[in-house]
């Protein structure tokens, strides 16, 4: 398909596409802080009135009993194909502030990156979305098909109101495929297509011994300690030989890789040196054997510790045996593992290895499944030629290790498959200090999505007749 | 040796000592908030004032970098013994204060319980020690031996200045024995004299993997979470078993008891369920095998974890694998067993504990040596006879499991031995909301006291001649 007309109209308006963009980023649309919520709200509106001006024929905000959505749609014929973009215009805090170089809402380009909170996570690639749309309107005056969008603005705080959103606008939301444009290729000029997410579920560890902090020199060596006990029940989940994680029934249910989605996980090139600077110069990886570092992070699952405190955290000593510790857990799933089976047989592997002599408390958070969408799907390979066509190299099929909540969603609620063509690089910094977005990834995104909409027009079956 | 004279004086003046002691403790003389400086320094004022009034010849602050110490004395006869009393007038902070049921500066007496802050700890058994004095005066018009008295004002704080402060003033701390009361008897009725202490030496481990906070999705699994491996350190660090801390060497230098102190330990009554309500109602106690709990948390070392801290701790769940980790840790000490030794046991354990794939450092903090008194040094036989005939039962020796530091400095830099002849009770709550000490044991320790002096003088050996 020839898109020399879209990519005419795009080198035209370059300059301007990254000015909009930038407008946008001033925002402070951090979710996570109360005191930001007017930014969230302000965040959607300029992006409603975006997609208007882009060629949506309608678009509004959708409340939810936290930060609002946008939706908007343009539905050309019944007929055609419906994809649903999804995205998100909320954004991470900033802190620690002062590792920033320039300040996170004072967007600048330097050496042809865009730098500030939100550039890449998510404003950059939501924005790509809207030009793309632009592009083929103002070029050819129509879609090759229809599109809805979905803009979520409590992505960086588990999207807490999504679920109810998705069943609430069940039938607004209906599409053939869902394209989500929210993370990194596999490198620059390396192009991917995201099909897999890992699954997430979150426990909260708490070991109480004494009723209050006792003194260590009076009580040290005659009770037990909270923070030695919870100590031990970490220490005995993974094992440290083989990087297993050690809870019985963990790996139960994981589905076993088929030879080529071994095949397809090793295509892509790993540089070990590379990777271990991406991962903050970490001394060595680690991890569980058998299996290649990107194996452990996408297909494979994980228990980490996130979060633990107990005791005195301030300077110098205080001599004390603490009342209670505790530990934050997420573990990463992947498919067929469910996140409630796993969060129990956790659940039960730490109250099995608790000492009699402190208690301890289990309590299960959030979770979410783990989600793939077929190596075949007609909507991944239309995404492949799209970005084959711009980068010039095949597209590899990635897993991520991560979760996204509302992927997992349009999965378990309408059945829709999503396909994750992301353009941001993997040194983007995303929920770190000096986030930034690359210029020319934003620009190319804009090239791939312009074709993306006319190979899925052709790709998707037709439908017969118009949604009910 | 008869003391009616004196019982019947402080019978006489038993209201006034108390509404004296109430009137000290609504001073907030806490020495961890630098707000509290002028407090602190009136209080020391208080105390001079309230010295010479009770009839020491000279009384005066030490001034030292941080709070100053009240020095006094009254030399009888360069012939007669010397007895030098240690006690602090600085008292600990009051948070958390919701939780006290009075004000911790307005000193209430609620069932024959004053309580405030610093009651038992220490002002009123520093104020014990002056009306002791006031009686020997105003009833005999002499004491029957040398009595010098430093009371310092940092003790709360670890005693940051005393050190310089006892090499500064040597010749004028010169005695034969060092009396403290600083410490709680066995049991209500069951009078004790504290003969050891243990040392205590702090570390403070940190583990660094990543160099930022890494996404747990993407990079979990496939790298050694810093907590992860500081979970696994310091579950190494003692053996579940035996309850017995692995370090190799920890036990080398342990002066194992012989059988007469053993018996001491053990005559000192011990109700287990008393000891775990104490202990803040922990479900079990725990400790090292073939030792009874009192030797546990007295007589026999410990490796204690004070403290735990990295990734996030705030409510909900942050999914990070944190680039650091830390602890803090100290080792209580027993005789023979010397700071810098065990800090570099421990720190040589904690290297050969960690993972190669992140990096460990381990900082040595402050260390005390444990320090004991003789059994049958004349100064305890003294003791133990005055305690016998106020409370009409026998004194036991006991060890404590904490430590004091001006009693290893004493003993460390003049060598002077100390006997600890505290009246608290082990429910006074001291460091915690709702101190409180008890009216009677105030009056039964002046008691104490006024004989401890007639005891002293005959016991401790004359000196031929006067100091030089």
């Amino acid at each position: 398909m020839n898109a020399r007309d879209l990519d005419a109209y795009c080198d035209a308006h370059q300059p301007r596409f990254v000015d909009e963009l930038v407008e946008f980023c001033r925002i402070p649309s951090i979710s996570a802080d109360p005191a930001h919520a007017g930014d969230v709200r302000r965040s959607a509106e300029r992006l409603a009135q975006a997609a208007r001006d882009a060629g949506f024929a309608t678009a509004e905000l959708i409340e939810t009993p936290g930060h609002p959505a946008v939706y908007a749609e343009r539905m050309v014929d019944p007929g055609l194909p419906t994809a649903l973009i999804y995205g998100h215009h909320d954004i991470q805090p900033v802190d620690p502030l002062e590792e920033w170089t320039s300040p996170p809402f004072e967007p600048r380009i330097v050496g042809g990156e865009l730098r500030c909170r939100g550039a890449a996570d998510d404003k950059g690639q939501v924005w790509m979305h809207l030009k793309a749309v632009q592009a083929h309107l103002s070029t050819r005056g129509e879609l090759p098909l229809n599109l809805k969008l979905v803009v979520e603005g409590e992505e960086e705080i588990g999207s807490a109101h999504f679920e109810q959103l998705i069943e609430a606008e069940a039938t607004r939301l209906r599409a053939d495929l869902c394209v989500v444009s929210d993370t990194a290729m596999h490198g620059r000029g390396q192009p991917s297509i995201c099909v897999g997410l890992r699954g997430v579920v979150a426990l909260e560890v708490e070991v109480t011994g004494p009723a209050l902090d006792l003194h260590s020199g009076e009580f040290g060596g005659a009770v037990l300690n909270p923070l030695e006990a919870l100590s031990r029940i970490l220490a005995s989940l993974r094992d440290p030989g083989s990087g297993r994680v050690t809870v019985p029934g963990f790996y139960d249910d994981v589905a076993e890789l088929t030879g080529e989605e071994r095949a397809q996980v090793a295509a892509a090139p790993f540089d070990e040196a590379a990777f271990r600077e991406v991962a903050g110069d970490v001394p060595a990886t680690f991890g569980e054997n058998g299996y290649t570092t990107t194996e452990r992070r996408t297909v494979r699952p994980t228990l980490e510790i996130n979060g633990v405190w107990g005791g005195y955290q301030g300077p110098g000593s205080k001599t004390i045996i603490p009342a209670r510790a505790g530990a934050k857990i997420t573990c990463r799933l992947v498919p067929r593992q469910q996140p409630e089976v796993i969060a129990s047989r956790v659940r039960a592997a730490i109250e099995a290895a608790v000492s009699a002599a402190v208690r301890v408390m289990v309590t299960v958070g959030d979770g979410s499944r783990p989600v793939l969408t077929p190596m075949h799907h007609p909507g991944v390979m239309a995404a492949s030629r799209a970005m084959k066509e711009v980068f010039g190299a095949d597209a590899y099929r990635t897993r991520a290790g991560g979760s996204i909540h509302p992927v997992e969603m349009f999965d378990r609620l309408l059945g829709l498959p999503s396909v994750l063509v992301g353009f941001g690089l993997p040194d983007d910094r995303i929920h770190a200090p000096n986030e930034k977005f690359d210029i020319g990834q934003f620009h190319a995104g804009i090239q791939v999505l312009t074709r993306l909409w006319d190979e899925l027009a052709v790709s998707l079956p037709k439908r017969a007749h118009a949604e009910s």
